[in-house]
């Protein structure tokens, strides 16, 4: 509650750090341009996407206080383009200066195990889940939420890396191998219908915004498209938002977040089972930028600065964000050629495999 | 005709050298930043608007020909931000890389009286003008041109200033004065019922697409507010779309650039004069950002790296632009917080008077 006592509204030509300086900060830059608001991206290495798109930026390591004190000095705000960024040098950043969405939502999202317990201490259901601290952990785990299990690291979980399938029976020691002998958790197999997301904020007086409930095709973990709308009923989707509102004021959050979710059918009726919690802005909500009244970049510059948030009314009836990976970046020309299609490219160097080099959004007409 | 010869498409990853660092050159940088391109501004002090959106930047002036070149060294293709870039650098840079929307273009824009005698020539109605090459020429030029007339510089002339009325029997010594005894023009007071503009691009392929027709009302010779569609006749709009294509294809045009016309209405008809010709992307073009399918810059941007053309369709009934001049900016709050207002500012410190800090949008549904 604190952060809400604390919430100054920035002034045009106030600053804003990034912590990371990949494509979801190059778009938070470009999004605060739009405000006439300056940048500051810092990472390890100058090379990224981000610092493409704002004359300051500073090398420094995740670690080093020295510099990120001068980094500090530097923003009036300082926010994060991944959930990696370690909690140490986010709680350092916190007493120079605030650091949004914040702690408590950075927290949850970097443990599996934490997250989880935190939703179902609120009754907001996910998939069965143990945690395990050893291999002696796992049987006894796989047999009370399995029968089909996924062993995952707690923390630093992308992109699917680290991660082994585990059965009861199966061989715990090279499972326990597979996560590199981390501290996990033995997720049981969810039979989902549809993948979901809301992508949401809060703003610091307490306000929140959901935009429209979004589909998701993953292929190989990746995301390789969202449809706007989900194909859920108007009860479920209001349920998902509903379940992020929850978590958002639970979390004191102030900036853009994002809830993955599963969708399960049985007996004619769609569960929801919360899959992920993405503590800043998303790739499933790129869609945003030109299907709805206010992309997520600014909506979520709006909520850091403590400005107000915009309205989130989808602009088109159907909306589709295909991510460009690896390869498929080489199709941008006859991309630039199809009416209405809204290419997006990150200004990465390298179509290395699995890399998100851009993307496209598709608005079909109301 | 050897500039379409000569186009080549560029690749993402290509860079974009913005002559200029104003908030012209800043909406082009963060539109080719959308398609992954790198820009770099080249103005003589960096410290403008379009320099804080991109990492890469030159402060040179645009007379050195050493800085000149390396600049060129570094970017695949030249535009620029403003109309009075000096002709010897353009042509200097054209001999390096190409310069886009061309020299011709600029050239015609940058003296009135060759504007207006290239279109005359053309059968384009304009004001009545003269060649005022000094005091002496003035009151025959008045006969000719007048009763009401205003003397103006045939070069740099920008926002007004630099201009004298004159009239029959006035001292021309006087207006000589006030035009700093430059080669002039003088031009017939012209009585119209509103002032309108296309922005239109042209490809290196030939191609051609036009925004709607918009209405532009200013306030101390600064314009103060756009409003798409204007309130013309539909065949009105059609032959001022058709004026700006027939000089576009005049002057080889490859990329954004404007006209202004004045509409007169006399015994029930709308008769269009052409009024200025802007070889850029243009303030009243600002709307098109969330009003258009495809904005004017991402459509300089396609057009001057010899990509297709985007689709130019409005996307609401009705669209306002309105410019925020000096203090003006001070409204940022409230704007924030009206549904449907996007709010763009430029990054400048100092809320001078007449200096354009930002604009705000407002779309008005279907």
């Amino acid at each position: 509650m604190t952060q809400i006592a604390e919430a100054r509204c920035l002034a045009p030509g106030s600053t804003i750090g990034i912590l990371g300086g990949g494509q979801l900060g190059r778009m938070i830059a470009l999004a605060a341009a739009d405000f006439g608001l300056r940048t500051i991206v810092y990472e390890p290495e100058i090379s990224g996407p981000a610092a493409q798109v704002t004359n300051q930026h500073m090398a420094g390591a995740y670690g080093d206080e020295r510099h990120l004190a001068a980094f500090a000095e530097r923003v009036d705000v300082v926010t994060y383009e991944f959930e990696n960024v370690p909690a140490e040098a986010v709680a350092f950043l916190s007493r120079l200066k605030p650091v949004r969405p914040g702690g408590g939502l950075l927290a949850v999202s970097q443990d599996r195990f934490l997250e989880k317990s935190f939703l179902a201490e609120r009754g907001i259901a996910t998939a069965p889940f143990a945690r395990i601290d050893g291999p002696g952990d796992l049987e006894g785990a796989a047999r009370a939420v399995g029968p089909h299990c996924v062993l995952k690291t707690r923390r630093f979980g992308y992109d699917g890396k680290g991660q082994a399938r585990f059965d009861v029976g199966d061989d715990a020691s090279g499972a326990w191998r597979v996560v590199g002998g981390a501290p996990s958790i033995l997720e049981g197999f969810v039979r989902f219908a549809r993948e979901v997301s809301v992508v949401a904020a809060r703003g610091a007086d307490g306000g929140f915004a959901a935009f429209d409930l979004c589909e998701n095709e993953h292929r190989r973990h990746i995301l390789a498209r969202t449809i706007v709308p989900a194909s859920v009923r108007p009860r479920t989707a209001g349920a998902a938002i509903d379940i992020a509102r929850r978590i958002a004021e639970a979390l004191d959050v102030i900036g853009v977040f994002a809830v993955e979710l599963f969708v399960c059918e049985a007996h004619g009726r769609e569960r929801l089972l919360v899959n992920e919690i993405a503590p800043r802005v998303h790739n499933t909500g790129h869609w945003t930028i030109e299907g709805a009244q206010t992309s997520q970049f600014h909506q979520h510059v709006r909520a850091i600065c403590g400005w107000p948030l915009g309205p989130t009314s989808r602009l088109a009836r159907r909306i589709e964000m295909e991510n460009l990976i690896g390869r498929e970046v080489e199709r941008w020309e006859s991309i630039l050629c199809e009416p209405g299609a809204h290419l997006h490219l990150y200004g990465k160097d390298l179509a290395a495999e699995g890399r998100k080099m851009g993307h496209v959004t598709r608005l079909f007409a109301k």
